[in-house]
């Protein structure tokens, strides 16, 4: 297997020799944040909106980062090119930093890795996904943290239940899947997805942007299980996956007219999005 | 400053070679635990019971240990042997390991930190604590995780109340500090401790037997905001702070004789538990 560089200590290392301190916070307490984005014909894809979210996460835990956009675009461009990867994924890291107290922000530090990452299907997936919906919350559930505990504890159990991926809900709402946004499509062909209590994805900003241009009509707003559950159709979303349908959700089964529908129609604006 | 040894890669080396790789689930992910425990005269304290913990939150993770309880004890003498501090922490931490998928628990690994940390005083201190009550459920609440992201971010806000620290609720009942335990002695010197939704601390064990062998009526029960804010006594307990007495919850005031507190009683024969 080649070797893959990555950004870490301020320099281009191979990855192997890239490690976080066991002092870190990161390490220590879980304070971290990151952004994911891919990588497509050796191009970021809608990198300036990845910057946007990581430098809003960033913001928002209080870890400033040294590098500015300009620089990160830059070091991403340079692994891009050494590392030779036609399609990938890049990861932007905030390590909370060396806390001589165990507990306090002092210097955190960027790590920036590029993976192998399949590229996935330019044909639209009519294999429904199986999703088992789940009582949490996550916390600070409109930053991009580290912590995804909950969702890999939850794993067997979700396998356990035949299911794909998890729903979260809360107070009866809906919010998100653990890497992903969720929209509804109602009987009257409007589009809804979830207002708040979740991470805005890039792909969910780019579907309500085809949403708008093509004259689909939306709404952004709180969605009841029960609503979710009554809906014509459902689908996740995300930069790694775009739009994958969803054929079960519990004991609701949706069948669809895969090449008929709103979700179908939105994917094929999605993929020119990417030209 | 001398070279601290750790143990990380099953060898002990110094702590600046050990670090997590960025592609463990731990730096991605945020899925460990850990436990921490005190040296006192170069003895670890209550290893014993800090192992319990460490393999149940390993357990409840399903992150599998290599090494056996004795191993651990053996390595522990090593890096106190080695490290020669009198009084330090040990952390004992499980990083869930490579995941080639970015997602899958498969090798996890252990690493055994010693830093120094100062000895708690051996007298009962009278400077009481000023907690600030924050609504806040930790996710697997009984696992030692990683997971205080909520604690470090929840800083700045404590500290702009004026407070020492933070006391988690729920639901009504309150449940720990992010560190630490949380007891209150009513007028009627009833010594009571939450039964659920937060760790079971070594030292709040320490007091539970310390109480029963003294003859100190107590009870394991749910305790609301209300009730603890009409308490004659409020204290918290961790290892590394042994009991830290309160002295003001949100606006209420506690005014203690601490000479003549159960709190104080308490502490003396917790330090004779430390011989």
């Amino acid at each position: 297997m080649k070797t893959l560089y990555c950004y870490a200590n301020n320099e281009i290392i191979p990855i192997e020799k890239a490690g976080v301190p066991v002092s870190d916070l990161l390490v220590q307490r879980g304070y971290g944040i990151f952004d994911f984005l891919r990588v497509a014909n050796r191009q970021p894809l809608f990198i300036e909106e990845h910057l946007d979210r990581f430098f809003n996460s960033a913001s928002v835990m209080r870890l400033p980062i040294n590098e500015s956009k300009e620089e990160i675009k830059k070091i991403v461009a340079t692994l891009i090119e050494k590392n030779n990867l036609e399609f990938a994924g890049i990861r932007l890291l905030i390590a909370g930093g060396d806390a001589p107290d165990g507990y306090t922000i002092t210097q955190p530090h960027l790590i920036i890795i590029e993976q192998t990452l399949a590229q996935p299907s330019n044909q639209f997936s009519t294999k429904g996904l199986h999703l088992a919906s789940y009582k949490y919350q996550r916390q600070l559930a409109d930053v991009k943290t580290t912590d995804y505990l909950m969702a890999i504890w939850l794993q067997p159990w979700m396998k356990n239940k035949g299911a794909d991926d998890i729903l979260y809900y809360q107070d009866e709402s809906i919010t998100e899947c653990p890497r992903s946004n969720v929209f509804m499509v109602t009987k009257e062909n409007k589009l809804i997805t979830p207002a708040k209590n979740m991470l805005r994805g890039v792909t969910r900003k780019n579907i309500l942007q085809v949403a708008k241009a093509q004259g689909i009509e939306f709404e952004i707003r709180d969605i009841t299980l029960s609503e979710l559950k009554s809906a014509k159709e459902v689908f996740i979303s995300s930069s790694t996956k775009r739009i994958l349908p969803v054929s079960q959700i519990d004991e609701q089964i949706y069948n669809l007219n895969y090449s008929k529908s709103i979700s179908y129609n939105i994917f094929t604006y999605l993929l020119a999005l990417e030209k």
